[in-house]
């Protein structure tokens, strides 16, 4: 609990507006887009919303002279509970912070405020004919913020790579209040350690970060979408590996099996050839049609070696978004199956893809639980979804028995606890078994050395 | 001092022929390639030479117990200092860990000890058609463990990126012998905090790498050479600004000025155009010759733009060298000008590269020393080198406040100390100009909570 008289100096930082207690804003903050119950739930003492780095600075030397808990928030489409207040205190809220403040044309780089929209981060960035490429599946809700905390991966990452890839330096609020800035324009830097990594993925434990500096690449000049079928799983992952081997770079290739197709196919009232088990679907982007059209010959090329069903290259617009139309609607597809949903992200070697999916498989019969799978084929990254009841305790308990498995099938192939969505709550119970003692102990005591009172998002990664 | 007792448990642990203690070698490890003098001499104790992991951490927890400063030690080509042992200890050289333990063709990826020299990981890799592009001045005798300390760059690190950018994982001995293993071959990978990034570029001040695992792409099929000469450095610049805003990424583009042009027109008694103030050496590659074609004429029209002087595309590896031998040659050209040769390392926005060099030639004319620049055009990496005669006092004098007037001008135009050579010893006189007392005090908490006693790599970066 946070008492009247500090309570007071809250207001006085970001004005009565924008520091809220009653019942209703403390509720409305106390959840996100993850599976952590609502009920009981996780309300923090107080709503702060601040507009500047000077107010998070002033709030942050408040709380870290009264030890209260701070954790950060941004649009709240977090999937692990990143933005949950688990401990009560502040939930700090960095949405106001919405400027984008330079757009530096000739060094291809964006500064902007933690509480910028990826979304709009990317369109200010297109007008001029730059590319941001992070494009996580929340991208025209979440924010910038949040993208470099969690190290926000989507669907683009197998050519372009994740968030991290593309922050050039951070202004961080530490736990005490001191602001620092990370980085910078320099593209080689090796002065002193690597902290703007360090933060990027911390989950709001480390610091704040009120403000980064992003590298753009050029706007690729021409977009094409290619959908492949194939009578296995395998086929389509060999296929994506493969184009890989070969430096055919798909901006993207999402992959979907069966029971995910199955569902597409119910919603849509449309029909697969039974002999598909697979589906592949690339985006391709290159200089002209001519270069598009030369690629597209060459991944023809591959698949068919694989033994690829169906080949189909976008003619248009129209047909692009028609074959992209399986995997957009999918989610929901899925999600239809069964009263409950609980989607996972499991990241992979590339090459234990097939594997991992096949224990998947094995895992889903196991437990007498319907396991969609779908994911990035090109990076390894999977989003097994358990279709359940959890209404039902027996069935609730079963489901999460198989998302235990699936982690640890993660874990035997080679593979790790979270792709794009960070640990958060929610895979905190693994953290041992993928990290090790001596790992975990390694992060605590860089957590210690940054935030000794244990204010930062307490309650979050272990 | 280490006593004798303590230097038997060194022996039992390496065996006697690899624990050496006798004076001379103990200088032959008390230097570097950097400008560290040599007088006094910085002799470790003792130097210890494991084999194996094990040994390494065997040897640190010995180090912890006693107290005993560990300074780790590749192959010595460094160039600010790091693995000069400033406070006495032990001289940890990872010489002996050759081993290149895996090539994961599939995932593309590869395993290798610290030991192991960059030239010998690429042609490992090259043999199977994979790439390690990160290439070092240094690469024939660098080991891959110092290029992970360092960060090492290259001159392919406009389009490829530096060293950091191809580790998945290290496997670190910590101060206290304990050994982690950081990241591992799911590409994308979001479970805790990155502490690969954090050691890569920690000049082994927090830990031993004894062993990393780098992502490997597919070789390029063909490559080409393109000589430009320019009437400014400025035309120059421009041009390889122009060419990335394109999207035409060369995977070198190496620039020179008008002094560095003058030492190898001495040297190699040939003659430019006296109207030629800069040159630039493109190197470029692709998938096949039409390829290479298409890029020179899109790099053509762009330089014509930029009004380049001279054009010309090597038509043959004999060319190709004819064209490179400029860049070269200009190392031991430039040094032929005066008795000594304070080469830099600065590292500046794209932008700012010729305003910056603006400022080292009025820096130049204030000392009165000729100041020859080179460097990484494309990255805005770049080398002065200050010709001086470090034997004249005051001429001495001159040349370091040069230096440090350099440092001074690439903070100004928002750069930082060092691109790709590290601070070690050399540049620590600045680090709190480039970090400020924040971000200073920051990297030395993360260096207190994993290095507690001080004992890895003492005197360096601050």
């Amino acid at each position: 609990m946070i008492n009247a008289e500090v309570k007071k100096k809250f207001r006085a930082i970001v004005g009565d507006e924008y520091a809220l207690d009653s019942d209703l804003d403390r509720f409305g903050y106390s959840y996100d887009s993850s599976f952590v119950p609502l009920v009981p739930a996780n309300n923090p003492d107080m709503v702060v919303r601040p507009l500047t780095t000077e107010q998070v600075a002033a709030v942050m030397a408040i709380a870290d002279e009264h030890g209260i808990p701070v954790t950060p928030r941004g649009a709240a489409s977090g999937r692990t509970g990143g933005s949950v207040p688990l401990m009560g205190g502040i939930s700090l809220s960095l949405d106001r912070m919405t400027n984008i403040l330079e757009l530096d044309e000739k060094n291809m780089m964006v500064t902007a405020e933690a509480g910028v929209r990826t979304i709009d981060l990317y369109n200010h960035c297109a007008a001029k004919n730059l590319f941001f490429p992070p494009d996580p599946a929340s991208w025209k809700m979440s924010t910038i913020g949040g993208n470099v905390a969690e190290n926000a991966g989507g669907m683009r990452a197998v050519k372009y790579g994740v968030t991290g890839d593309y922050v050039m330096g951070l202004q961080v609020v530490l736990a005490d209040g001191t602001v620092v800035n990370t980085g910078g324009k320099a593209v080689k830097n090796v002065t002193g350690y690597d902290l703007t990594s360090l933060f990027v993925g911390s989950e709001g434990t480390l610091g704040i970060v009120t403000r980064a500096l992003f590298k753009l690449i050029p706007m690729p000049k021409t977009r094409g979408t290619i959908r492949l079928m194939f009578g296995s799983l395998d086929a389509g992952c060999e296929t994506v590996n493969r184009l890989l081997q070969e430096n055919i770079v798909p901006a993207a290739a999402e992959i979907m099996d069966k029971t995910s197709l199955d569902a597409v196919a119910r919603k849509r009232s449309a029909a697969f050839d039974p002999a598909v088990e697979s589906c592949v679907i690339l985006e391709t982007d290159g200089e002209d049609q001519a270069a598009l059209d030369a690629q597209a010959k060459r991944i023809a090329a591959v698949a068919r070696e694989c033994g690829v069903l169906e080949f189909q290259v976008a003619q248009s617009q129209a047909e692009s978004d028609e074959l992209w139309a399986i995997r957009r609607t999918m989610s929901s597809a899925v999600a239809a199956l069964a009263p409950n949903r609980i989607g996972e992200d499991i990241s992979v070697p590339r090459s234990a893809f097939p594997e991992v999916v096949k224990r998947i498989k094995a895992i889903s019969e196991k437990h007498g639980l319907t396991i969609a799978v779908f994911g990035h084929a090109g990076d390894g990254n999977l989003h097994p979804s358990i279709l359940c009841d959890l209404n039902n305790p027996e069935e609730a308990e079963r489901a999460h028995h198989a998302a235990d498995d699936i982690f640890a099938a993660a874990l035997a192939v080679g593979g790790t606890l979270s792709g794009e969505h960070g640990i958060g709550i929610t895979k905190k119970p693994y953290i041992y078994k993928a990290l090790g003692e001596a790992g975990v102990k390694l992060m605590q005591s860089v957590k210690q050395s940054l935030d000794p009172k244990g204010i930062l998002n307490p309650g979050k990664i272990w």
